[in-house]
Parts: structure tokens; C-alpha cells; sequence
């Protein structure tokens, strides 16, 4: 890439730093890569707003502008990043393709239980139906984390060397921070620490926590 | 691909043949490729054997496998499908981006209400918060589809000709068929009746409806 790349992301940060907003992979695959990137910060009105709407259909955040390309959806800009360098994609033909299906797998298969467990948490802690529900939400994410489980077994990475999978993986699974699930099946918690170890990963929380602290004023 | 795909797909679909499963993308990407496959169908039961779980992780369909690849997620095997000839991907770097960005906004941020939806109809019926939670799940439905179809405006295609992209939005929004929420979008209900006219599509329907068929032993 010729031009510098400029990414958005939120001006405050719901998860108040702790790099769970969806900015999050992206700059982790930046720095992956190793390319520099400019980040722009966007309010919710601004993310609503037209200007936005015109780069982002569903006023979200990251968006992507480099070298004419222009892009939404954390996983396609994470492909395209991938695509730039070594490091985060094999070469080999069948084995990039793999790769490939585990950031669908992450995305479209462990993602959604995940985040509709956090945005009944978040929508409908009120509703009489709540802590009944919760339940049979807590039960679909375990069933998904043990078969992601069985899956990585006790090899280091989801196939052979780290790669945009694991990354996107790693990226969806550090959702459940918190949430006291991850804990039950130990090596994804300690495939999700050694994603956490890259210093990648360390560059890129750093960088989303400096705007955390930014937006409150207070040291860390 | 010197070597004929081979898909795998429900013996006895639940959607009735009204290509609702995740084997109709791959499916209908293929027919736009023009390349032959070969199906293999699968139980219930055999899905969750380990022989399927050693191809896909989470027991289910759709699995693709050709020229020594083997890949699961219906967004991966479309993209992998999609890279093999002209027809579904832009060649141009950009617009080729854009394109999968469409789908991983098909699968990543329009589809999870959408199955959420689906999901409580099928597994909530009976609790006793089903009928109040329903009319938020519609709600969310309703609000992605606005933003969607305010980004179609009067195109034909989300971008251009017809890519991998709208293959995988048109799929994703076939899925609230009987809904009554895709009625309310007329920009949407008429991309999706184009999607469906395509020759592609319609000898991808007619091949899933073939196995239903077999499966209930009945004429159409």
C-alpha cells in the first residue's frame, strides 16, 4: 500500500478500553502486517450521520480508506490487509483458503450467539423474561465454545501458523471477557492468551486504549 | 478446478425445499461459475458423527471439497467458488474488495437478526415471553433492512453487476420468506425477486428441490 491507511473508530468506546469494539482487529492486523495508519474518531451522531452512512451503510464502526479502496465489515478489511503482506494468510493455495473459513467460522458461527448473549445483557436486562432467558443463551455459547474446543485440541493455532483466522478467532472470543464462559473450556482461554501475547495484538490494545484514556481524562 | 466439487447438504432439509439451508449459496455459486458437483446428502445423525465433524468443526452443512481443498462456512466456499472464474468477483482491486465486504455484511451484520428471529420461532414458541420479545426481534429486523435498502436506493445491484456479494445478500434476506418484514422494503423484495430470476439461481433452487422431493417421495 502506497497511501497511509485511515481507519475509524469510536470516539468513546462503549467497552471503556478494553478493546472490544470492532476497530480492534483491524488495528490488530495493521500491526500484523506492519503498516503505519491514521485513525479517525467518530461520535454515535457522527457515525449516524450521512457523511458516515456513505462509507458505512449501517453507521458502524471500522471503516477503511486506503490507496482508492474504500471499505466496511471488520472482516472484509481484515481480508484485505491480509492480502497485503505476508504473515497473515499462507501462500498455499488450499491453506489460505482454510484460513479464510475460519474468519467466516468466527464471524458467522461463534460470533452471533456471543453477541446476542451480550445484547440481551445489554437490551433486556429489565424485561420479566431476562435471567430465564439468560440461560438457555449461556447454553448455546458453551455448546459452540466446545466444539471450537474439541476442534483446536492442543495445537497452537486453528491450523498450522498463526493467521487472519486465528486472529478474527481471537478477536470474537475476547468478547466474553467477563462473562465467566471462556473459563470453562481452558485451552480457549489460553488460546485466546496467546493471542493476547503477540506484540501485535499488545500495539494495537495500547493504541485503543490511549483513546480510552484520551476520552476520560484520567491515567490509566 | 480439475476435479468436481463435491457439496454436502441435508438428506431431509427442515426448510421443505424451499432452498432456505445454507447449501443453496454454494449451490447457486456454483451454477454461476458453470461448474458441475456432486452432492452428498447427510442425516441428522451423520452431521454430528465424527467422520463430518473431522470436514466441519460445528456439524454442519454446507462442506465443499475439490482439487485437494476442503473448506466449511457457505461465506468461505462462495468466496473460494467465486475466485475460480469470471463471474461473481469484479477483477478490479476495489471493486473485487467492496464485493466481499457485501458479503461479510450479508452474513456478519444483516443475517444474525434475521436468524435470531428465525431461532425464537423455532425454539421459543413455548415460553412465555415469546410473543412480547418477538416484536423487538422484528423491530431489529426492521431497522436493517431500512438501512440496507436506503443503501440500494434504485440500484439493481448493491454495486455495479451482479457479484458474490449480492449472491450472499439475496440469500441471507430469502431467509425471512413468510415473514411478512421483507414486504415492507418493496426496493428489497423486488432485489431479491431479481437474484431469484437469475438461470443460476433457479437451476440451484430446482436441484435443492429435487433432493426434498426424493426426501418426501411426493410430486411437486
Amino acid at each position: 500500500m502506497d497511501m497511509r491507511p485511515v481507519i475509524t473508530a469510536f470516539k468513546a468506546s462503549p467497552d471503556r478500553g478494553r478493546g472490544l469494539a470492532r476497530d480492534m482487529a483491524v488495528r490488530w492486523a495493521l500491526e500484523e502486517i506492519g503498516l503505519d495508519y491514521d485513525v479517525q474518531l467518530l461520535t454515535f451522531e457522527e457515525l449516524k450521520a450521512s457523511a458516515h452512512r456513505a462509507l458505512q451503510p449501517f453507521g458502524q464502526i471500522p471503516t477503511f480508506q486506503a490507496d482508492g479502496v474504500a471499505l466496511f465489515e471488520s472482516g472484509a478489511i481484515v481480508l484485505h490487509i491480509a492480502e497485503q503482506g505476508p504473515g497473515l494468510l499462507p501462500v498455499e493455495a488450499a491453506a489460505r483458503a482454510r484460513a479464510i473459513a475460519w474468519m467466516f467460522a468466527a464471524l458467522s458461527t461463534v460470533e452471533p450467539p456471543i453477541v446476542e448473549r451480550s445484547m440481551a445483557i445489554l437490551l433486556e436486562r429489565e424485561e420479566p423474561w431476562f435471567t430465564a432467558r439468560q440461560a438457555l443463551l449461556d447454553r448455546r455459547v458453551r455448546g459452540r465454545l466446545a466444539e471450537l474446543s474439541a476442534r483446536l485440541g492442543d495445537r497452537e493455532w486453528l491450523e498450522g501458523d498463526f493467521s487472519a483466522g486465528d486472529l478474527m478467532m481471537v478477536a470474537v472470543l475476547r468478547r466474553l471477557k467477563g462473562a465467566d464462559l471462556l473459563e470453562g473450556e481452558p485451552r480457549l482461554d489460553a488460546y485466546v492468551a496467546r493471542g493476547e501475547a503477540r506484540p501485535a495484538f499488545q500495539r494495537a490494545f495500547a493504541a485503543q486504549f490511549a483513546v480510552f484514556e484520551a476520552s476520560e481524562g484520567v491515567a490509566p
